[in-house]
């Protein structure tokens, strides 16, 4: 015999394969919708097949967007383009409330180890962009090795086109302390120690 | 401009009435249904409304069901039955693949503190399970003062209708350690010690 009834079996396997869940959350979230309504339970499977129907990606930026093109793109100023790895970074960085540029988001770094190259992530469409309009492009990659380099490799491509390219800062984080800084970011803001 | 456009918005509030999930993990769940295939996302969404729509509870013992009787009702010892609080201690028990009786699960703990009193959870129905047939009621509820209390009344219940009433022990959990079990614990290990 089954510990769990069917329909709660497959549910809690469906609830499996989002990211972190393990048996005992999927479970713990599969009883959940038992005791919701139906008309609850039936809104939610509504909003997962609708996220999938409606979203697709921004022909421009590459972010998620209901129409052909992003609000973010349609609306904002196009002479900065800030550079990220995926549509995630776009949420950290909208939620400052105060960038104003546009986007690029690459799906993907750099990443030999992981067979992925150049051409694997949405660089010939950042080329593309660059134009007399664009003034500076923000390298907001990851500070890892991926993101570093992957940075350091399309400042190479843009800087023949005449195109300002800048880097987010590194440094010990604003309310972090020297003693439990590490090494990397201790070093990294001493070399980058600015004039006061 | 909304940072989340709307069917993603969408979707993260439906994750967010998860027990235990917030705005940051909802995020990561959409984010996964995203990138999922149009077929795994609507097989996701036909598991939660079919959950909904086939799961109801044994007539019976009030465990989660999908015919009008359960399959543990339907085909076990009737004579042994563990009342529990919830039908997720249902599942702990299952694991343990060694009990062999039935269930009776009470949705709920007598609990004037919550306004939970004996007639709002199913202990009528567990009075009404007892004939001749039944030799044992294991209580099975937690070892917290509600589950207590709730054993202890509805103990003295059964056991003028001769039903031998039993309690699940308590003590020092095994691979614990005396030095970090705690007081309430520790004391009733010593009260309940058993000979050698």
């Amino acid at each position: 015999m089954e510990i769990f009834i069917q329909p709660i079996g497959k549910l809690i396997n469906e609830f499996s394969k989002l990211p972190g869940v393990g048996k005992k959350t999927a479970q713990r979230y599969a009883y959940k919708i038992v005791n919701m309504s139906k008309e609850e339970a039936e809104e939610f499977a509504r909003a997962i097949v609708e996220c999938k129907q409606k979203v697709r990606y921004c022909k421009i930026c590459g972010n998620f967007s209901e129409g052909e093109v992003c609000d973010v793109c349609k609306t904002r100023d196009k002479s900065i383009i800030c550079v990220v790895r995926d549509p995630r970074d776009v949420v950290a960085m909208e939620k400052l409330r105060e960038y104003k540029g546009v986007y690029h988001v690459l799906h993907g770094v750099i990443s030999p180890m992981e067979g992925i190259g150049p051409n694997d992530i949405r660089i010939k469409e950042l080329l593309a962009r660059i134009d007399g309009s664009v003034k500076e492009v923000i390298m907001a990659t990851n500070p890892d090795v991926e993101g570093e380099a992957t940075a350091m490799y399309i400042a190479k491509l843009l800087k023949p086109l005449g195109v300002n390219v800048t880097r987010l800062a590194h440094g010990i984080p604003i309310g972090g302390e020297l003693e439990y800084t590490d090494e990397v970011t201790l070093s990294r803001a001493l070399s980058e120690r600015k004039a006061l």
